[in-house]
């Protein structure tokens, strides 16, 4: 039995993570899930954007599945992956056929560290208009990251992937602390000899991820780099709509779409629960459920392909019809 | 007589700005040319990346023509743009015909706060393995770069463009810094009611620029975020062999490509010099030179519509060729 803490949150969150639901559902596997409340919406009742159940809910667990915050966003997902300690922020970047794509041989994986940078909330009014936020690198962080993304290359490498780990940070600008960073990246490196290890400035980076996406294998950065250049891999391969993530720590998961609460298209229906399946799909490679991730995988390529989509993919189906074809090919019918 | 303070640099820096000159002086305007030094050379031999008299010319010069520096970039450009006040990176985005591009009708500018943020170059180590660094936004370096951004938008609607400028934060996660960033922003936007307002997250503006570049028109952010961001942005117009910047202040203007020395293609002639030429192009803007600039740019147009170009846009000129064919139409040749 895997027991997973389900947090729908705002807007589309109450779409995607219904329709994923029902497609977990369809793998047959023993799943409790365990509803918990967060965003907005809880917020405006009771002043609490993420309410200590549902913090008790997220730690009891073996897994959290989180569809979306709204104004609140920043509050309730980036105090999560800091309560669970979820240090990987794990955001697959692929081309899937029948999806608009720069290139179909996109597939690589952006490795974001998540628990320091700028995200450490350090900030302050110093003086009348002068205001400053202090970025935080540390050597700990950096080496489990690393070994984090090295790991993960090699598992990629038995898959018939390259075998290559691209470290981007801003080491000519910010000597120090991305000194260390560059730095800490090739000691640890070296515990890695199977693995080719290189890396390059974040601004260049973002230029590659256009124009030579496909020569990527794993991507490791630092926190907000990886915010940023994680929107614009997703942009390279669909949008949004398809952007996955998994946030791993050593004791927790915590699967998320990359997308916000879309305010602008909730409640209609439309939102794409391709990034909330996918995001499942990490969650359960996670807990060891190899084969049902796999079909999973597999039943929503062939959706995707056969153009049985969203509107945002140029299909006409709703989100619940798209996660239902999904659904239907999981339970093999 | 315009007196212009000319940096070649490293690399490539060392082909594209004598190309570049080629082209000035097709114009017939009366130039007068000071050569000054900066870099991984003059750092090797003097153990100065950027010796004084540079930095006195520079001051000097109605404007600084620069190509490009090595290993020495950051403590060149950064230390340069910091000793001029050029407070504004003014970053164009224009898809050329006959160069490979997202879309065919990209023509909007980035403007990147070039004096705060995280190139304060505030760092320490203060702890063994725990590195900070600070990112400094003040409400006068903000007022001043949203002005400048507002009033190119009021520029570029003369000619035509929509009027609008959209600024790229952070606010959700840096309350603080990008707070101030934000609220200014739109306090500044009420000084200009003919001008089009409107605000997104740092990490969306890098997706939009892939999925929807065509909307946008004037485009400003912080310092750090504005280098990762116009990188990407070039990348959907061709790359970075195309890409000019403008460094302006209120008493010096520094223009410089994007790119940087290209040690792997330096030496070999096939540095594309339409980056450097560009950045030329709003060198003449700058100095008052406004038909000269429009020559140049519709010959450049040509040029590249014709396809008689440097070999990473598909041609098979060199740099001096290239830049030849522009100057010989600059000539009316
Ligand atoms: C909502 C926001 C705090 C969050 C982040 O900045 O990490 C989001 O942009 C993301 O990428 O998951
Ligand atoms: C060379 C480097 C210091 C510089 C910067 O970070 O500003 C470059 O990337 C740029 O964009 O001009």
């Amino acid at each position: 039995m895997h027991k997973i803490c389900v947090i729908e949150g705002d807007g589309i969150g109450k779409e995607v993570i219904p329709a994923t639901i029902k497609v977990l559902e369809a793998t047959g596997l023993p799943f409790e899930f365990v509803y918990a409340e967060a965003g907005d919406e809880v917020y405006k009742r009771t002043g609490k954007a993420l309410p200590e159940e549902t913090i008790e809910t997220a730690l009891d667990c073996d897994a959290v599945l989180f569809g979306a915050a709204g104004e609140t966003a920043a509050d309730v997902i980036v105090k999560l992956r800091h309560i669970l300690d979820t240090y990987a922020n794990v955001r697959p970047v692929k081309a899937y056929k029948g999806v608009k794509c720069l290139r179909p041989d996109i597939d690589y994986v952006i490795v974001r560290e998540n628990t320091e940078g700028l995200y450490k909330g350090i900030e302050a009014e110093i003086d009348e208009g002068i205001t400053t936020a202090t970025r935080v690198i540390t050597e700990k962080a950096c080496e489990r990251i690393f070994r984090f993304a090295f790991n993960l290359a090699r598992e990629r490498k038995k898959m018939g992937k390259e075998g290559k780990v691209t470290c981007a940070h801003k080491a000519n600008v910010l000597k120090i602390t991305d000194g260390l960073f560059k730095r800490v990246f090739y000691k640890v490196s070296e515990e890695y000899k199977d693995i080719k290890a290189e890396d390059c400035y974040i601004d260049a980076m973002n230029m590659y991820i256009i124009t030579k996406p496909q020569t990527f294998d794993v991507v490791v950065t630092s926190n907000l780099f990886g915010d940023i250049l994680s929107d614009g891999a997703a942009g390279t391969v669909g949008g949004l709509g398809l952007a996955p993530s998994a946030n791993i720590g050593d004791e927790h998961g915590l699967f998320e779409p990359v997308h916000g609460s879309a305010p602008d298209i909730a409640g209609k229906k439309i939102a794409n629960p391709t990034a909330t399946i996918l995001s499942a799909v990490l969650m359960l490679r996670y807990l060891g459920e190899y084969e049902a991730a796999d079909r999973i995988e597999r039943a929503l390529e062939e959706v995707l392909a056969l153009g049985l989509t969203t509107p945002d993919l140029g299909g006409d189906l709703n989100t619940f019809e798209m996660a239902e074809e999904v659904a239907k090919r999981v339970r093999g019918e």
